[in-house]
């Protein structure tokens, strides 16, 4: 592929995917105005379902006899497992020793070999395993395919939401707003994408204010509640789209995120993750300038019982909810 | 109208809300495999906003100008404060003074004077405020207009589910399973219609097994906690469609109604309150006997936080959920 996704690998990937995930749908918030993209009504409560069933209904037969393997802090292990399962490959994968219990058994239900590894040993430990077994590695976020199976998003919110100017998109290794930016500006050019990141995991931000690929220690990003968002450094492919396609990027603070979950549970019945629900802590952060024709991303929602009744019983939510 | 509900009233009913209410999605639940008919999608959280978009719809503009008066524990209170609101018609909801405060609070959101009564006094209390001021009533459930309201739902799963063999709805007053079993029966009678109460407000499943139309006390009813099934007694028109179209009754525990929340939040991440899960409840409490190809009505999902995170937390839960 070129630097950048085309619209055709895209559109390709709708209709490959079409059999296998969920064309999720819009649910405005009642009475916010604003909408959300409810990506965690796939059956993994994730967007990461796209990518996964795309990469791996690109790959051979050989490569699916010989097995997958990935890693990811969660929804990405839950995507892979549930996809190979799905399509009868064999998966292994290796989650950091951090990740939330609920999505760690998550994954493993869906028959697939898990390895837990201290959150900076993932990358490694997945090429060795690769090495030594011949397993097709499924990246994240770093790969064509998986922008190429998030793009879909862009392409459906084309159809659902004709009237929109501003999509917040969630950004971790750039996967999501890769896909999602590259569609979206392909056909309409004129609708704004705001990429949305914690302030604690902050250096999306920083590489695009600074026009250079800036990584952060792993351990700074992993101070965030949203950890599906702890990715310390961009992808090289997320880099690039985000530098083409993203009009800007804004943090969100830790208390912003937790009311973000809270509203969207009472003013859309739906059940948000934190890092799901880090896009319309975004719009809610930029407050009275973002138009109501506007859509976050609700990217995912496996979340622990504790951290969600954490959110509902957030006093800031309780702020900025009640009129 | 005849005894029964035509399907010509339903049809003209869809078309007359196509630009008020959501074709609301049908969510499968992963790994249960049911699907749930996801009405807590709705602008007001629930299903109710049908029948009261279809009922004001069909007032002549003298009644329009005299304003609207409805009484209900809750959701149907919204739907009417709602829908009144955005067809520019005044209105009064008179709600039982130990209805959630949630359900409260978001009907006066919508500027509709709110007057609390007991529980008991609810239907003389509409009724003198409608004499006095002559405004028409919009009942909860007993009217052709509602039932033809919620058979916009059968319609749609027709559409949605044509696979469908069992179809599960929650009873309360008989306005909902009356018309999505009016609408399903008359395209396709070899569906099942299972109605679904909480044993502590059973007596529709009274009314059913002894063939007479019997009411229990309001106390006995108020007991359970999904609040919007308290009703103690069909209405008439309830009492016809379920000995016409209903195949059978069943009863759930509360464990099973907090254990059905849970559910629904892990395995579907939507948030339904108590009332609204009570349909999975009752498939649940089938259990293994009922076909994967199964739908349950989650009819609302305006829940207090204390409530859904004490279903999340429920033990009962953890033994059904975990394999």
């Amino acid at each position: 592929m070129s630097e950048l996704l085309s619209l055709d690998m895209i559109m390709a990937a709708r209709e490959r995917l079409r059999p296998y995930v969920v064309q999720t749908p819009v649910v405005a918030m009642v009475p916010g105005g604003w909408r959300l993209k409810a990506e965690n009504l796939q059956p993994i409560g994730a967007f990461k379902i796209r990518g996964a069933f795309n990469a791996l209904l690109a790959l051979d037969q050989p490569a699916r006899s010989a097995g997958v393997i990935g890693h990811s802090s969660g929804n990405h292990a839950q995507a892979v497992a549930y996809a190979a399962r799905a399509l009868g490959i064999a998966a292994t994968l290796v989650m950091p020793d951090n990740a939330a219990p609920v999505k760690i058994a998550a994954t493993r239900r869906w028959g697939a070999e898990i390895i837990l590894v201290p959150p900076a040993e993932r990358a490694s430990a997945t090429a060795a395993l690769a090495a030594r077994h011949g397993f097709a590695v499924i990246h994240p976020y770093d790969a064509p395919e998986i922008l190429a199976g998030t793009g879909t998003i862009g392409l459906e919110l084309i159809e659902q939401c004709p009237d929109m100017e501003i999509v917040a998109v969630p950004i971790s290794g750039g996967g999501l707003i890769g896909g999602v930016s590259a569609a979206i500006k392909a056909i309409r050019p004129d609708v704004r994408i705001i990429g949305v990141e914690p302030e604690l995991a902050a250096d999306a931000q920083e590489s695009f204010r600074t026009g250079t690929l800036t990584g952060w220690p792993v351990a700074d990003a992993a101070r965030t509640i949203a950890d599906g968002l702890r990715v310390a450094k961009l992808g090289d492919l997320g880099w690039r789209h985000l530098q083409a396609f993203v009009d800007d990027v804004v943090t969100v603070s830790e208390e912003a995120i937790m009311a973000a979950v809270g509203r969207i549970a009472r003013e859309a019945r739906l059940v948000a993750e934190p890092s799901g629900a880090v896009a319309l802590a975004g719009l809610m952060t930029l407050g009275d300038t973002v138009p109501e024709r506007s859509v976050a991303i609700l990217s995912g929602g496996n979340v622990d019982d504790a951290t969600f009744c954490a959110a509902l019983a957030s006093p800031i939510m309780e702020e900025i909810t009640e009129p």
